[in-house]
C-alpha cells in the first residue's frame, strides 16, 4: 500500500481488505473513467438508510415529516463536506490537473462526494454492519446533538428544504473574511442561491452562526419574492 | 392473530414475530395517530439502499447517472402501487371512514405507502438481511428485466424525472375507457401533469402501452412549452 493510502486508512480507522476500493473512493472524475462516482451513489444510499434507522430509534414519538427534516439536517452536502474537512480528507484526494490547480482539495462538493464514496467502499469491503458502525461513529456527536428543535428551527435546513422543494440546487456558503483575534473573531459569510440575483452577506462570531444568519435572511428574501 | 392479519401474512410469505408491526404497516393515517407513516419513512430508506446495491452489482459498467435512473424506474410511487395491487394489498388496508368511502383501497399513493411501511416493519421485525431478501423477491421480475435501455428510453421514467427536476409532483395516469374483447382490447388513457393546462389522451393495446404513449406525448408538449 502506498504511503498516502496508509495515511488515509489510519486517519479513517478502517482496515480495508481491498485497498483498491479505498483508492477509488478518493479518486475524482477529473482523473478519468475509474473514479468514485459509482461508489458515491452506493454510499449515499447506505448513509441514507443508516441515518434513517438511527433517527427512527432515537425519536420514537416524532412524525415522518420531522424525521425527514432531521435526516436532511445530517445528510446534506454541507454537513458531509464539514465532516470531510474535519477528517482532513482534502490532502488524500486524487484529482486531475485542472481540479488541483483550481483548489479542488477544498471544494465542498468534491469533499462530500469522496466521503460518501468511502462509505460505499467500506460497505463493499466489509459489509453493511461495519459500514453502519463507521457511519454512526462518524456522526456520533451530531446524532447526539440532534433534537426536534434542530429540525424545526435550523434556518440552514429550512432554506435547503425550501430550495429542494423547488427543484433547485443547495445554497452556496462562502467565507468572505475572518477578522479579529482567536477568541474574538468575526466572520463575514455570503450565501448564494440560484433563485436570488444577489448574494446575501452577514457576519457572526463563528462561521456557523454567520451562515445561520445568512440562511435566515436568504429565506426571508425568497419568501418575500414569492409573496 | 386476526383472520385478516393472518391472510396478509400468508399473502406476503412473511412470518412476523411482532404482528403489531404488520398491523401498523397497513394502517393509514386516516385511522389516527398510530399509523404507518413512520414505518414508511424507514421502509423507503431500506428499499432505496437494497435497490441501489442490486443495481450496483448488476450493472458494473454504467455510470452513476444511469444507476440513478435505473433506481428511479423501480423505486417510484407508480411501480410500488402496481406491486401492491399485484399483491392485492388493498383489501388488507386499515382505513378511516372517509378514506374507505372515497375509494382509499385503490388509491395508488396509499397502496405504495403501505408497501414501503411493510418493508420498514419487516426490517424492524427480522433485520436487514430478511428485509433485503424479501425486497429482492418482490422486485425479482422487474430487476431481471431492467436494462440500460429501460433507463435511457422509458418515456414514463423520463417524464417523471423531468417533473421531479422541476419540483413537480408525479404525473397522474387515468384509464378513460377500455373497449373490445379480451385479446383485442383498446385502452384510452389520460395523463395529467401540473405544468400543462390540458390532459393528454392516447390509446394503446394495453394500459401500459397507452400510458407510455401518453407520457411521450406529454413530455414532447412540455419540452415545446419550455423551448
Amino acid at each position: 500500500m502506498s504511503f498516502e493510502l496508509e495515511r488515509l486508512r489510519k486517519k479513517l480507522s478502517i482496515s480495508f481488505r481491498d485497498t483498491n476500493l479505498l483508492e477509488q473512493a478518493v479518486t475524482h472524475r477529473s482523473v478519468g473513467d475509474c473514479n468514485n462516482e459509482r461508489l458515491e451513489f452506493l454510499g449515499d444510499s447506505v448513509l441514507g438508510f443508516v441515518v434513517a434507522a438511527e433517527i427512527y430509534k432515537k425519536f420514537p414519538h416524532v412524525d415522518e415529516g420531522i424525521m425527514s427534516r432531521l435526516r436532511a439536517s445530517l445528510v446534506n452536502k454541507d454537513t458531509l463536506a464539514e465532516l470531510a474537512t474535519d477528517l482532513d480528507l482534502g490532502e488524500d484526494l486524487i484529482l486531475g490537473q485542472g481540479e488541483l490547480k483550481s483548489g479542488g482539495r477544498r471544494r465542498p462538493s468534491i469533499l462530500s462526494d469522496a466521503l460518501e464514496a468511502i462509505i460505499g467502499a467500506l460497505y463493499l469491503d466489509a459489509g453493511l454492519d461495519e459500514a453502519s458502525k463507521w457511519v454512526q461513529e462518524l456522526l456520533k456527536d451530531r446524532l447526539e446533538c440532534l433534537s426536534v428543535d434542530t429540525a424545526t428551527k435550523d434556518p440552514k435546513t429550512q432554506l435547503q428544504e425550501f430550495l429542494q422543494e423547488r427543484g433547485q440546487t443547495v445554497p452556496n456558503y462562502h467565507v468572505v473574511s475572518a477578522s479579529g483575534l482567536d477568541h474574538n473573531q468575526t466572520f463575514k459569510v455570503s450565501c448564494k442561491v440560484s433563485l436570488l440575483n444577489k448574494d446575501i452577506v452577514t457576519t457572526g462570531k463563528s462561521r456557523k452562526k454567520a451562515e445561520q444568519k445568512a440562511a435566515e435572511k436568504t429565506l426571508a428574501e425568497l419568501v418575500k419574492q414569492n409573496a
